[in-house]
């Protein structure tokens, strides 16, 4: 595979961000933050030292949570 | 499989919640706590020793419950 | 298959069901309650004897029954 | 196959209400009654004799009517 | 294949209703009528002819229309 | 392939339209009109010299725009 | 493949678009504008530089950013 396919893949950019903190939105507006630890083709991820934030503010304390991909809408780095 | 691949697999944390206490939140707003006794690609659950709770009281206890998987939101441990 | 891995699947625990009474709870919130005589890969069930419940109350009695699967939230034992 | 992994199959149960009058519910609450003469796997459904019903009421007379499987959530024997 | 499988499947009956008149009813309420030029097995059809109507009144006169199967809850004949 | 086998794809209908100016109708009810440079199976569009319309008053001049194909509800040529 | 064939596919129209600065309308009404850096089949796209802009203004600040493609409306060049 050379390098300008491999860099037109989604996926490839959440793999880069393996093991940093991002943010998580869903569908029904709830916002998670945690360490990304694993996600598959399907946009399911895997967070750890998760919490769930409502308006900039710590709403609960999580560990490790699992998050079904269609339930996603947008992934960042924090 | 080397371990680096088998780490990137959400389903493979699922695994590491086997038999352990989970807590089970639907995109109705609905959250099932029990034991996880199994679950599959389609992230369908099924939880024994089940009770659904709202807002942190047990509402119903139910025994074993199977969830299907389209309907869940996030799975973490308690 | 080792048991282990038969174990595993959330539809073996659907066959354990097979021919009991069994909670149907649907996205609708419907309930309905029946012998469950079938399943498939889709969770389509077929319930025999069905009744739909509302609030503990019966509210129709049905006969035999087919639930489309992506219409189901939860199934549990009476 | 076996005759106990026939009946384990929720088309199986359709395929017995074939020319018989079965009333369709929908997940946009109409109900619609008529003999069914045809489905497939993914529960699209065609009624002879078709009408729609509310209440209990005939709403409308309709003829032959094909019905998308995705919009079923129950299908029961009249 | 024998005649009765033939008969078994819904989009046969489609078929027969290839150049006629047809009403299609969406999710969104909308109600579409014209003649039935083609579909495929997703249930997109294509009106020659149509029209959308409101209450038995024509709304719109369209000419020849694509209508994604997804937003399809009914097809019959006129 | 027959003449009359091609005749009964939706996607084909589809294709007499390219290079003409269509209208696409969405499920959230929004209006784009332009000349259909591209679609394929999943129904995603590509138009030219697009514009967002509103009760047939251009609300935004656009250029090219990708439209996703489970959004749309019908295209119909102008 | 003729050159024809492949300027009939709407996600060629998306590779003209790479590494330009691209404006993503979602289901929910955001809007997200960024630099198009990758996509894939489902329409999953990622963004560097982007930022959510609400009625014109800049709303928040966001790197870069993966976006679902089950959430997407429209993409369109700035």
């Amino acid at each position: 595979m050379t390098e300008a396919s491999y860099e037109s893949r989604p996926l490839d950019a959440l793999n880069n961000a393996r093991n940093k903190r991002v943010i998580v939105e869903l569908k029904n507006n709830k916002q998670f933050v945690g360490k990304l630890k694993a996600f598959d083709i399907h946009v399911n991820v895997v967070l750890d030292e998760a919490e769930e934030r409502a308006e900039g503010e710590v709403k609960r304390k999580l560990g490790t949570i699992f998050l079904r991909g269609d339930m996603i809408v947008m992934i960042s780095t924090e």
